[in-house]
């Protein structure tokens, strides 16, 4: 194991995990993650004890700390649905984030090689992102590879990478109806590259196994409401990539997906996400056509003004498609209202 | 060998080959070319005999056969340079055409299998595209792969594939600067993917291992003048990408990038390439702002509008770089009005 690359950043970067069990699963990540701080957030009932693997270092919040630090803001972290972990990434001092699911486990390389995610995460935040021009040898800063002929050199030096979204083996991550149909299917497919998607395009961000910079886009890595009282659930993840890529697009930010794999060890039940998902199948195709239109203006320069803004946009055009967009376009607000009460403006350059 | 793969369209695609030498790189592609008609253009000297492998069926033209056949507007037709190839798409009379260079060889997948890369184009082409949203599981199409969650459904139909652009192991294709720096490099990593390009954004096709739908967008894949009294060579390629791109986008039309590898023999000289790209490096800074920018009209519905329709724009704004792109824009029309001679319109569904 590379040791050296395991404890990159370690005193920059927190690790966020959603959970309603035992962190049994953390025994297998023990050689990558012990080095680092754990964000533990215990989602439903707060009096229950999460038992975690000793030797790691972590704090835990469960619903009593959230309702305590954030008094009636907290009306906008989600309450029976892992989109709750966006409170770890509010209460986390550091500058990047790895969050990642408690039923993902290590993956292997198909030389045999356990994969360490967070290794590969950190490589992605730290080497730039080419969002302007697609590189046709996918990442054009990984080792053995660069810009193919014909790639403008002006775009070269890249733009600072906000976004590193990883990908799953074994068991994929499908919609309910494509879990029904393809109870079977299995992602056997090791796909050796990390590639920026390009500025203008959407994509559907899994919050499973995932980084990101938090000075860069922390803000707009809000999971939504989602869970306990909404009409909706497992769209958290896909609601934060939609606002993560218009603002990462309109502040000049990049976001990557490929490697790094893990391992998924178990589907979820398809008769429940379905019942979760049933209202998000129809208003995503009214969601995705008001993102993909969505702009911001010239004086949205930070992440909050941009999130902000977005928050107006959602409230005006989606509201129209139901009243939770109203709802959840408040809980934007309120989002940000509490991330900077949680993290107020230092005279440093972060913004 | 999958022997039904191979024979695959046999009848519906021309394999198309601009050469100045004996084509003994054939015997290796005999498994997977033999079935199929060649298109072999001849560049250079054309007392000069270039050597076919027995066994090939073929078609040979070289520059006095292209004079002959397109009269004054063989003057479209590149000389002393690959580009001329484009001369074989469009003496075509089949629905698919797959183009390669004689310095290309079948590469192996990492189980050491040898690679079928006129199959995996054949399979790229046959299945839609998916421009309008990214699909993190890359093509959807693949067996044990399909759209994730959050992938919107209305769009998973996906749009017709018009390009396949395949890659290339061992000698990358690149630029002269990064030849000179990188003189040692050699791409090793063989990524198991096809994907979409998205819409709105521009890739450098490369013109070493490439098919596409002659019905769907052959009209539009000019390989412009470059070589013999042009001031430019090497960006034949990268010419038609951008406006194959371009077009595609405003018609719906789908392009694939990544499988299949072939294994690209031998880097050509940087030195010469340098001086052939020369102009190319500092015009590249203008002329990609350029396609990204560009728009075309409702009513350029076809690919010979949208092209004639793109010339006039070229004309008008690159026109200011150099004299040469006006040279060029007139060319582009040229080239579609002898298109259009030797593929006169019928009462079938051809565009």
């Amino acid at each position: 194991m590379d040791t050296s690359a395991t404890h990159l950043l370690k005193d920059e970067l927190d690790i966020v995990i959603p959970t309603i069990r035992n962190l049994d699963f953390l025994e297998m990540w023990r050689p990558f993650f012990e080095p680092y701080h754990l964000i533990i957030v215990q989602d439903g009932d707060p009096s229950k004890t999460i038992k975690v693997p000793d030797g790691f270092d972590y704090e835990l919040y469960n619903r009593n700390d959230i309702n305590k630090i954030l008094g009636p803001k907290a009306s906008c972290i989600s309450f029976k649905d892992s989109a709750c972990r966006c409170f770890g990434y509010m209460v986390s001092k550091k500058k990047y984030i790895f969050t990642i699911d408690d039923d993902c486990f290590v993956a292997k390389d198909p030389s045999g090689k356990e994969i360490n995610a967070l290794s590969q995460h950190i490589k992605n935040l730290l080497c730039p992102s080419t969002p302007n021009f697609f590189n046709t040898l996918y990442d054009p800063f990984r080792e053995g590879a660069d810009f193919v002929r014909g790639y403008p050199f002006s775009l070269r030096e890249g733009v600072p990478t906000a976004v590193s979204h990883g990908l799953w083996m074994n068991i994929p991550d499908y919609d309910a109806p494509t879990q029904l149909v393809k109870p079977l299917e299995r992602n056997k497919r090791y796909v050796d590259a990390v590639l920026t998607i390009p500025k203008g395009t959407l994509f559907p961000m899994c919050g499973m196994n995932l980084a990101f910079d938090r000075d860069l886009i922390g803000p707009a890595m809000y999971f939504g409401l989602m869970g306990d009282g909404q009409p909706i659930g497992r769209y958290d993840d896909m609601w934060a990539g939609w606002c993560v890529k218009v603002i990462c697009d309109h502040l000049g930010l990049g976001v990557k997906t490929g490697l790094p794999y893990i391992w998924h060890s178990k589907a979820s039940n398809p008769f429940v996400n379905l019942k979760k998902e049933y209202h998000g199948i129809f208003w995503q195709e009214e969601i995705i056509p008001f993102f993909q239109a969505v702009t911001l203006s010239k004086n949205s320069t930070t992440v909050q003004k941009c999130y902000v803004e977005l928050s107006k946009q959602v409230k005006e055009k989606l509201g129209q498609i139901d009243p939770y967009f109203v709802k959840l376009a408040d809980a934007m607000v309120t989002w940000i209202e509490a991330w900077d009460e949680l993290n107020p403006a230092t005279d440093s350059v972060k913004k």
